[in-house]
């Protein structure tokens, strides 16, 4: 469409995490590679559905015919970061047959009785589908370091089994694209007093994000660990400021995009002859 | 909106298997209820769509304060019908988090091994989910009887199978909508040329809908047994007229918006006293 202003430099790139990363170097405020406003913003994210949908449409179509590549989202963040909204508005667009959400809770006594990595191995995304955590393996680096419940050595062979596992993942066929979306305190606070405001979102409230909230520069420690251990070529992190919801909805629609884009999908070629079927069709 | 031409009746009335029904007094090409063109459809379809992801959410809500209500929409049809449509243009509009879609294929020799609802069981949407099997357990009581896979008495032992099982599924909370999409023969050729027109759409091309379509009237005769035997008042029959996408769309988005009113949804009230909350975040 035109008119719509697009990103100036792609969020692959911008918000790749690389060599000598510093989460506190990023502002959770800012738009990185893009100039629109929120206007703008809304008006790419609408205009760029089509692509995202065609292009999931292609990924479920090589599968039906032996393809075995797949997409695995996986999204962490602070509670209120806007987790949820990502999967309301960006990927509400795709067709829900392509579509595999999960969301990691605490696990379940059974669950803790295995590997950490046990649960989330029965979740991975099948061939052809777009697969989407919200939250994921990495509550287990995440939490468990901030509240000691695991050692840190402990911890460190878990950054080792994740980097493990992804790379297994990527040899199946899975583009494996990881997302922190990254909020302020302050703005945590703001997000957290919306909800008291509103009546129709007092069931979203609860109590433990507060007990979280104060532990939130040990979660800073813990994110910049597990992503420094865990950003691989393969399986690099990218830290998507989310102050401005707007903005953290067009950054994942355009790494999803690119994800996609990156597998090169094309439309199966037909293993049948053409004039045969449509003759025995018509004599049908 | 304004000028947007909504229902006349309610398809939860016009499209209801009742008492003497008759599949084949059903015209494909009928629009019942609604007397607006195409574009009306499409806008009446876009227009819902804000009304229909409140109610899931308030759907969601309940569950995670312990309400065991939810939806099965199971959607039934012969090939190219529009299944697919219907899942991709009215569920699309929820949240994905929130929709839990199956497709059922042939069963594997695991499945095969068990009873037939034993794959099903499986597949129930959980609380708060509105589920989608896009064909279901009553394969088994259609393409069973139309190839003699099943004797007569193993197809009645089913239907009453079903009927339990899905009275169980209303104890829980579930209410289930049934429909069946409503094409014409003709209709099917032409859909059927039309994937072969479109290289994009050859994926989608299969020689074995060829060979099911040469028992067409045999599918009616087994669609008009299992919808006798199987609508009950709790989870009745809804036979869609499909010859026209359009009206199919709408008519399946009302069913899912009067099964959700019928739920009588509430936002969860707090269960915390508000100020207190605020004084709690607003020190943190």
């Amino acid at each position: 469409m035109a008119g719509v202003i697009r990103f100036d430099q792609h969020p692959s790139e911008t918000l790749r995490v690389g060599d000598g990363f510093s989460l506190s170097d990023v502002d959770p405020d800012s738009t990185p590679g893009y100039s629109g406003t929120k206007e703008d913003g809304r008006l790419l994210l609408a205009d760029m559905d089509d692509e995202l949908t065609e292009l999931q449409e292609k990924l479920f179509a090589e599968s039906r015919f032996g393809g075995r590549k797949r997409i695995l989202l996986i999204l962490q963040a602070m509670d209120t970061a806007g987790k949820g909204g990502i999967v309301k508005h960006v990927m509400a667009a795709m067709d829900p047959q392509g579509v595999q959400f999960k969301a990691f809770k605490a696990p379940t006594d059974e669950e803790k009785s295995y590997d950490f990595l046990w649960r989330i191995e029965k979740e991975v995304p099948a061939a052809g589908m777009v697969g989407v955590f919200d939250r994921s393996h990495y509550e287990d680096v995440l939490i468990h370091r901030v509240h000691g419940w695991a050692s840190p050595d402990e911890i460190k062979r878990r950054y080792a089994a994740i980097r493990e596992f992804e790379d297994r993942l990527t040899d199946s066929g899975t583009k494996v694209v990881k997302v922190m979306l990254h909020i302020s305190g302050k703005e945590q606070k703001e997000r957290l007093l919306a909800r008291l405001d509103n009546p129709e979102k007092h069931w979203k409230y609860n109590r433990g994000d507060l007990d979280e909230r104060a532990f939130w520069e040990d979660y800073m420690n813990a994110y910049q660990s597990a992503i420094e251990e865990t950003s691989t070529p393969d399986a690099p992190w990218h830290v998507v400021p989310a102050n401005k919801k707007w903005y953290a909805r067009i950054a994942v629609q355009q790494l999803l995009l690119g994800a996609l884009e990156d597998l090169h999908l094309e439309w199966p070629k037909a293993e049948f002859d053409v004039p045969t079927e449509r003759e025995l069709i018509l004599r049908s």
